[in-house]
């Protein structure tokens, strides 16, 4: 029975990792369970799989749920509860399901303690990669993916020799506003931005995936978990959204991982790596589906992933900065502080007024994501006085 | 440097091989080649290869080319003479690219002196799968197919648990005669059934495409190949043949291996294995393909699918007698003896007439091989009376 430590169970990631949990009865037993701000269905949660630990992300929260808690539940707190939870020998498998940069520190230490890791959180590895991915290799750590792209890929490669692979296509679903016009993209609603035609995902990487910085941060993201350059990750346009992503060999060979359009698919081979468990999705039926199809980006429409491609040839520091910029832009965006169209021309600018460091360490980083964050709030002031004067 | 006597170095794949050893100087030799009646092509790659032995498949042959031969080859004849060829300790890899039923014999013995093999035959895994794949688990040797769909599964399971596989998608191009109606079929020619849109293949293979045989012939291969059911075995009409052939995770996760329409691929593949060697071939352009289109196949308008279908169930005799059956009423299409229509006729008529036989030996197999294509014989010269009169 793996002992899992749930981190951000209330996001949508969350909810399907219980649902997948739930489906398997006896394999799986849930002893933490954290989030933010959704006190309502964490109780719930607590009450349905009764772990030990919870963590809130802050204090007032912890006080606000402590009396509807059971004596036997220990209530933590912050970035420290993670990390308690996390360190604990009672865990075996922490699911890291938290939104933005939320749990870099906990996820170093969750490698520190050797624990299984099951990543879903992208930021992470946007923000902090080399630290990240040079902790795992240190410690013998092998993170699995949870991103249906980055699943695909790992499950190609799982078994084949790296040293072979000559590069990855990122398949893409084109997003909310694919087959949006440039000039419509300039007036595009907040409403139109969250209509994802395949996925059903949370609102920050559902913006995330109308701009193309959701594929841009899987770029990174690839570059790190797999070892390549950003020059050997091709981003292919996928509207049907059935392949998750490809593989080619230094011989022309081009692998590629299919499924369903669930997010169950890649947390359920994540939970049970190395393991397959049986399909709790639908099965693809490629006759149904009956066409697939590919094309290339436009990086005129969406800069974001021209901006993602420059950074992650640019590395380290310009990497977290623009985790953070994009982080707080699509914030001001769902509070319909700025237009759609503002969110590349702000990331931009912030990067652009920050000096580039090679090989910032985790305090580095960290001051970096907060600069970013700041100067992003600073701009998206000033944009907002200009609209009303 | 792997030792390789080609078996069939005359024909497609036998040629194609010989472009593949030509890519990587100084990685394999060739020590053996063996062909049927084509001489001058075997005598120029004698002059170009310098091989040790050479083998035809008739003895007057033999004596044909052997004063235009360097005294430094030694030249065989028939199977005899393709069994001394595998035995030899110079030998490391064997290819078998024989076209037909030529070839069991020398296969066993391959498989007994522990060669590498790389099977192009399909023929012999259809007529005798169970007597070929036993002896290759007894010796712990693996062969590697090098049809483009079994070269596919083979590169997917590779690495992969074979117990969490859930079914195997074969892909067919649909062959020459796709798109033509019932009616059509009637009087489809000779010229028609040769053309393939996809594959440049010899002329049997081409036509089995026509008829849907070839992928018939490749379920009852890869049954044998991966240890599945032939319920476990789809096929999946795709127009553009660039994906291979799928396979299917317990878990609903689809694996497709793709690449250009090039049997350079699969014999490149199967040559260097377990290692990749660098392209031969054009990289595939995913986007420029476009689109990709999966459909599921008309039995009603090529019965001979079905046929194998119920071949690949019942088993063992059957799938000898359909296999000698098919290749001698197709040797009859292609001297326009009968009409394209009256293929699936006649070995339907043939297995109607023979006895089920379970685990026949070598020798009963060679029996059954001989009374199917006699009867197949006699059954054709009966319509071409009838035709006459």
């Amino acid at each position: 029975m793996k002992r899992i430590a749930l981190l951000g169970s209330t996001g949508s990631i969350g909810q399907n990792t219980l649902n997948v949990i739930r489906a398997f009865p006896g394999q799986f037993k849930v002893v933490a369970l954290a989030a933010g701000n959704n006190l309502e269905e964490l109780k719930r949660q607590v009450d349905e799989w009764h772990p030990s630990w919870v963590c809130l992300a802050q204090k007032p929260s912890v006080e606000k749920i402590l009396p509807a808690l059971p004596s036997s539940v220990k209530a933590l707190a912050g970035e420290q509860g993670m990390i308690e939870i996390v360190q604990r020998k009672e865990v075996d498998l922490v699911v890291f399901a938290t939104t933005g940069t939320w749990g870099v520190a906990p996820l170093l230490e969750a490698i520190k303690a050797k624990k299984q890791i099951a990543l879903a959180n992208k930021e992470s590895l946007v923000m902090a990669g080399r630290v990240v991915t040079e902790a795992a290799k240190e410690n013998g750590v092998r993170m699995i993916p949870v991103d249906s792209e980055h699943s695909a890929i790992f499950q190609i490669l799982n078994g084949q020799n790296l040293k072979e692979l000559h590069r990855i296509f990122l398949t893409c679903s084109g997003g909310p506003l694919l087959g949006v016009t440039r000039e419509q993209l300039k007036e595009v609603t907040l409403e139109q931005a969250l209509k994802h035609p395949r996925w059903k995902m949370g609102k920050k990487i559902t913006i995330d995936s109308s701009t193309l910085m959701n594929k841009g941060l899987e770029i990174i993201e690839a570059k790190w978990l797999f070892g390549v350059t950003p020059d050997q990750i091709q981003v292919v346009i996928h509207p049907e959204a059935v392949v998750h992503s490809m593989v080619e060999f230094m011989d022309g060979s081009l692998m590629a991982q299919m499924g369903v359009t669930d997010m169950k698919g890649p947390i359920q081979y994540a939970l049970g790596y190395p393991h397959r468990l049986p399909a709790t999705t639908e099965r693809l039926n490629l006759v149904e589906v009956g066409q697939l199809s590919f094309s290339s980006p436009d990086l005129e429409r969406f800069p974001c992933l021209r901006i993602a491609y420059e950074v992650a040839r640019a590395g380290d520091s310009d990497s977290t900065v623009m985790n953070g910029a994009n982080d707080t832009v699509v914030e001001a965006f769902l509070k319909e502080q700025i237009r759609w169209s503002e969110i590349p021309e702000l990331i931009e600018t912030v990067l652009s007024r920050h000096r580039h460091l090679e090989n910032p360490g985790l305090s580095q980083i960290l001051e970096l994501d907060r600069w970013a964050r700041e100067e992003a709030i600073r701009l998206i002031g000033q944009r907002s006085k200009a609209w009303v004067s």
